[in-house]
């Protein structure tokens, strides 16, 4: 069975446990407390010497680290991966784009202002993360303006890369007002077959 | 025939010269000054919102962008790009870091100490980004430690992706004396046939 090294606050590890939903795929996961510094510890760094989350371990024993090529990989051959290369090279486009000009900065704004626990403490890389971050949501909302999902037209995993950190725009202190056809989308990938929220709970939670 | 919005200084424009050179695929290039500001443009933003180069526009006369997207669509059925599902996939996992861990900071402290041309005013943002650049060339050492390329044993699109801004991590203010498994990958990549230097202009240039 695949084993996922997971942690609930990561929108990285988030979309795997997303898609993994959506296409039905059972797994395991282990929790690693990133926020408590695990993710650094030597047991892990055994696991995935970048020391982060999400790995997936597959079923051959060998590990897959880095969100968006997870993404790739399970996706590969079902309907939320085009079949073209074209269309194929415009999903990697946007999921290139997301770990790029998206996620450093929502990330880390999100984890300064909320998950840090020390807010004031960060306020200055904050705000220079959340000017970065309204550069890459103009460019989702110009796309968004005249495009229903990402790619083609339908749902893929380019949306569940980009949704991942975007839906929880408010926590790294941006509000979506400015943004409207993001906001559309938003609520589009939310009804989706088999979606998961990133709080909720999938798979099989066991011990490392 | 391919054409494609190009910048000399740029690593990620680079990666895809270096591609096209060693393929053997002729193309048209647009010089964009982005130095200069030209990015920014209205004229190149019709061309691409996101405001970047690389861009290339396809015989089909749509646009594709990212590097990272546009190398993995040029190599696709060629030998730089791995048959195998789990080897393309440990290709995009190598290339998502470097979009994310490794691009972002050497870029950019490279743009701070070089290219800007004001290397006193950004210090501390340099700094701040060369931390960051060696976290990610800490992974890069511990990979290349145990293998002659990325993946696989073989010279790919994620040797290429790593190689552009890596090699000229000394204009970012980064030595690689502490990384001598990188220095080693660096001089095999540069013996690849067909490899042309980051400066060094190929493809037919034209006005826009």
């Amino acid at each position: 069975m695949l084993r996922l090294y997971d942690s609930l606050p990561s929108g990285n590890a988030y979309k795997v446990r997303l898609l993994l939903s959506q296409l039905e795929i059972p797994f395991e996961r282990v929790d690693v407390d990133v926020l408590a510094g695990a993710a650094r510890r030597p047991e892990f760094l055994a696991v995935n010497p970048a020391g982060k989350v999400p790995a997936l371990r597959l079923e051959d024993g060998s590990l897959l680290t880095e969100s968006n090529a997870i993404l790739w990989y399970l996706a590969h051959g079902t309907p939320l991966s085009p079949r073209s290369v074209r269309m194929q090279a415009d999903v990697l486009r946007w999921m290139f784009f997301e770990q790029n000009a998206l996620e450093p900065h929502l990330a880390m704004a999100r984890y300064y202002l909320t998950l840090s626990g020390e807010p004031e403490r960060h306020r200055d890389s904050a705000l220079r993360h959340q000017k970065r971050a309204h550069e890459a949501l103009r460019v989702l909302e110009q796309h968004l303006v005249t495009h229903r999902f990402m790619v083609a037209g339908a749902y893929t995993i380019a949306d569940i890369a980009l949704y991942a950190y975007t839906h929880v725009a408010d926590e790294a202190g941006i509000g979506l007002n400015g943004y409207p056809a993001v906001q559309r989308w938003l609520d589009r990938v939310a009804l989706e077959p088999q979606h998961v929220a990133i709080g909720e709970l999938c798979g099989v939670t066991v011990r490392g």
